[in-house]
């Protein structure tokens, strides 16, 4: 798979693994239902703990980007999760306070807005191949 | 203070203490040059240890928001830290962490550019007071 992990960041391994699963499903690296390496495969090929793999796969598994079936293992979900009222307030505090940040530094609105667009546009863009 | 800490959730309380104090900055809350809490008061008012304070301070003081005087202690600093290639390095990917899983979730451009709009109006609005 397209992970990489950064072993000297301060963001837990299962989070990296978490987030970069996610952003395979969105860019179309990972299509719905496609099967994913077993906990014990991913864990040897990024040379990382199972109990990790496994901790991001649950994770996954619980908000509803993944199933886990017993014998073929986990597979991205058919159906993505929604929009909840609790997913939108996380995703507000999280922006509040990366704008929050960018605006004491000095980045005006558009140029933040700008730095966003790109962001979706890149991945429209992959979606095409 | 307005400081407000979530016992609760995963989010480590130094964090939670980091990132309100920069968004009182961008809000006007907290004026430039303006002083702030003794360690110990803060840590008595909210509840907290004073280790957790004296963290989120000097996380605050090596990313530039605070200088931290001998005698007068934490103050917000005069000139706020700038744009630099790693803040807008950090930024993109948290971005595109927090636009992959909402696309997957099937936030449309629009919808996420118009969540940060208004959340960058609200700053604007609040320092006008």
């Amino acid at each position: 798979m397209f992970i990489k992990i950064d072993f000297e960041t301060e963001m837990p391994i299962y989070e990296q693994l978490k987030r970069q699963i996610i952003e395979g499903i969105a860019k179309g690296a990972l299509k719905k239902g496609e099967q994913l390496p077993s906990v014990r495969q991913l864990a040897e090929d990024i040379g990382i703990n199972l109990h990790t793999v496994n901790k991001a796969y649950n994770i996954l598994k619980n908000e509803g980007f993944l199933t886990i079936d017993r014998r073929k293992g986990a597979m991205v979900s058919n159906l993505m999760p929604e929009i909840t009222e609790q997913y939108l307030e996380l995703l507000k505090e999280e922006l509040k306070y990366l704008i929050s940040n960018s605006y004491c530094r000095g980045m005006r609105k558009e140029g933040f807005l700008s730095i966003c667009e790109s962001i979706y546009d890149e991945i429209d863009d992959e979606k095409k191949f």
